[in-house]
């Protein structure tokens, strides 16, 4: 006999957050937890899959942070391969697809937690029924790949649509693992909607170096098939041979089933919460992960972004919450990091087409300095371009360029942005210094001070 | 015809960088530089003696980030081996000794620039007219130890005293030149003074492993020699053969000159400013450097830091204030880093003695977590350690010990110190998150997330 009943909706990072979270805090004879999740993983590191397709992760198990065993071990009942396919929230029940047994099982529930994920963008000439054609957001689509690329070696063109991040780090992965492979763009440089132009420029550059032939502003209007097995990308200018095609496109939610059941869904297509992830407006409705629609402290405007980190936080928070504690997210300020080939690429706030979006008139500068002093062996150069608010001078976003030692100084950047901080008061701040690991002045010092130049010269 | 005369005295970072800022506002024809340096180098990194002593940087010439050469193409008229002995406020005069030539110079001027440094502390002990012994505060001192090294090979035994970071650091220098190395602390572990005694703990196992004796607790009371050559350090338990002693017990402000000439001094030793540099009740005398005192901005006390990193910053700042413009040296949070064999250690804030001396009451927590995803090639184990407010959460210091890529994590902690974040806050902190570069809960957020938990459970 249990107080309370928890379903939740997707055994990933953020459902699962969610229900160990409650868990902690609720012992098996106190809290019930039903979770289903319609894939044969819990709680993996979706993000991983590429280097796992590349070989720098050997093993599909070193992927999942926790199996459905440890879960169960811990009272909670993992249905895999159930897909929920209704929510009642009047009769508070949900109703799910065993899809391999068949047939339905109704669950009861005094607490919901919604955590359905992302899924690829698959534009109309990409739903054609043909075998090579992958998607890269579940561990599913991570095995599927690996076994089509292991079962014919034959197999030895790949073309990769799409230039965001999972594009670059899939068509990396390929490389390594002996592919020919083509990166589709759609824009005039790749990752065009994490970093500027400028940004990208290098980032294209770093990849062609590595052997990936990148093909900007790039048109795909539709996929060749033979005997139901892709063969070749079809564009304007001609079509480009493919063993494989991989589809990087971008996620959407996962909120068509919210939205069915009556629950809000916002502009970017995300279910909407408050700050402690219950779904705007329910009573016990929770929800977290890709599937929502995040605050962005910038801007103040609802953004969608679908990342692991989010979602573990959404998860522990909806999950402190619906047990009885309090704890908030608070929103985002779009920090991503990236490894492509030798090069890191980090960003935090706004790129410059983002502030412009918002209304911000700004000013940028870019500085060229080294990871650790110029005398000190490995030392590698790396560029940081700082974006900050004409007139105040507050920091809006930054982005990083460089190899080993750069991208991860988009932390201390991330808690400026955070903290509303002037580019001129960044010129003062303590960072730490010592041969190792940084110039006398920090690149981020450095890009503090010549933004600090750039706003006093546009007063 | 100059309009303004500007005289530096110490040739090193903060004079130099202020020289240099002076110089990029006002021309030649506007600003008259002259600059007093006792030594035979300028604007060099002390920082990375070390370094150049255990053979990781090449050339002496590495380490001068500008040559007298260069200030004198900028139209600085620098006057090596020149030593400022006197300064005469009302008459707006010095008066320096040609340490080679002999003899003695007065310079007039408008503006000072008072850039002295500091100087390695030598208990009485150690001023023994004994060949051997060394500081490792300028880089004359360096070229001293290299000649020393480099004159007979036969020297094998070093003993380096005071296990603070520069001690740390030549001790592995020194082991790297194939010495036999002991090194003697005082306390109860090394960087006693940098790090709390659980994390120096860590240190200690650390250098230890790499071969280099630790012995704490130590207590110095003689130098032995034989033909005015170092040979033991006499200890109460006994003496240890040395063919070269390395002083590593800190360093105090040479603030001698500026308090003979009525300036003012704090509690620290160190000369007293404002935040623009400028000493405290004159009028166009600036300092900067090892030399002054710097505000906590934690603590509200004066403290004497001498870093590279602030000597650059203050040096800046006093030389845009006084070409005319605006510019301001906040304070400082104590920020560190360095690098010990193979293990990074770093801090900001407040260490457990410092907050308590300074009235805190707080909560502490340390979490093990790695440097990149647990699956991903290359991650490696970290220490962080958090100290926060009790009550409030406010976050007053952290430490970090780890091998590659866990110590530049302190920048993003020292940022939160900067702006009075509570590791609650912190815990929702939009860090960036990729498999090469961190696990998806950052080691900085499973700290911040720990010392939450212990903010609860003292409330």
């Amino acid at each position: 006999m249990k107080d309370v009943k928890l379903v939740v909706i997707g055994g990933d990072a953020a459902g699962m957050s969610a229900a160990s979270q409650a868990r902690k805090r609720l012992g098996p004879d106190r809290l019930e937890i039903v979770a289903f999740e319609r894939g044969r993983f819990t709680s993996y590191s979706a993000c991983g899959i590429p280097y796992w397709i590349g070989g720098a992760v050997g093993e599909l198990d070193a992927l999942v942070a926790r199996s459905p065993e440890a879960h169960r071990e811990a009272g909670i009942d993992v249905r895999l391969r159930h897909e929920v396919v209704a929510i009642d929230v009047e009769n508070r029940e949900v109703l799910a697809r065993d899809l391999v047994g068949g047939g339905e099982v109704r669950e009861k529930f005094d607490q919901l937690m919604y955590a359905t994920g992302a899924s690829p963008v698959t534009p109309e000439w990409a739903r054609v029924p043909a075998a090579g054609v992958f998607g890269v957001q579940t561990l599913d689509d991570g095995t599927a790949i690996q076994e089509w690329l292991d079962g014919e070696p034959a197999r030895r063109t790949a073309v990769v649509i799409g230039g965001g991040y999972i594009g670059v780090e899939m068509a990396e992965a390929l490389l390594k693992r002996g592919l020919d492979v083509t990166l589709l763009e759609k824009s005039a440089q790749p990752m065009a909607k994490t970093v500027d132009p400028d940004v990208g420029t290098l980032v294209a550059e770093a990849i062609r170096r590595e052997g990936i032939k990148v093909v900007t502003e790039a048109q795909v209007t539709g996929l060749a098939t033979t005997d139901g097995r892709v063969t070749e990308v079809v564009t304007p200018t001609g079509s480009l041979p493919a063993d494989i095609v991989v589809l990087g496109l971008g996620v959407r939610p996962n909120s068509e089933l919210a939205a069915a059941a009556g629950l809000p869904v916002g502009p970017t297509g995300g279910v909407r919460t408050d700050r402690r992830m219950r779904v705007a407006g329910t009573d016990n409705i929770w929800a977290a992960g890709d599937c929502v629609e995040s605050h962005h402290l910038l801007t103040g405007a609802p953004v969608n972004i679908p990342l692991g980190t989010h979602a573990n936080k959404q998860g522990r928070v909806a999950g402190i919450n619906l047990a009885g504690g309090y704890a908030t997210f608070p929103g985002v300020i779009g920090t991503a990091v990236t490894k492509v080939c030798e090069l890191e690429v980090a960003r935090t706030g706004l790129t410059e087409k983002e502030a412009t979006r918002a209304g911000f008139a700004f000013v940028t500068a870019s500085v060229e300095s080294t990871s650790r002093a110029g005398y000190y062996p490995g030392a590698s150069r790396m560029t940081i371009k700082l974006i900050a608010e004409r007139r105040t001078g507050t920091l809006l976003g930054a982005q990083i360029v460089g190899k080993a030692e750069a991208a991860k100084r988009i932390d201390a950047l991330a808690v400026a942005v955070w903290n509303r901080m002037t580019v001129e008061e960044m010129t003062a701040l303590d960072l730490s210094y010592a041969p190792p690991f940084a110039p006398v002045w920090d690149p981020v010092l450095i890009a503090a001070r010549k933004a600090t130049d750039a706003v006093h010269a546009a007063m």
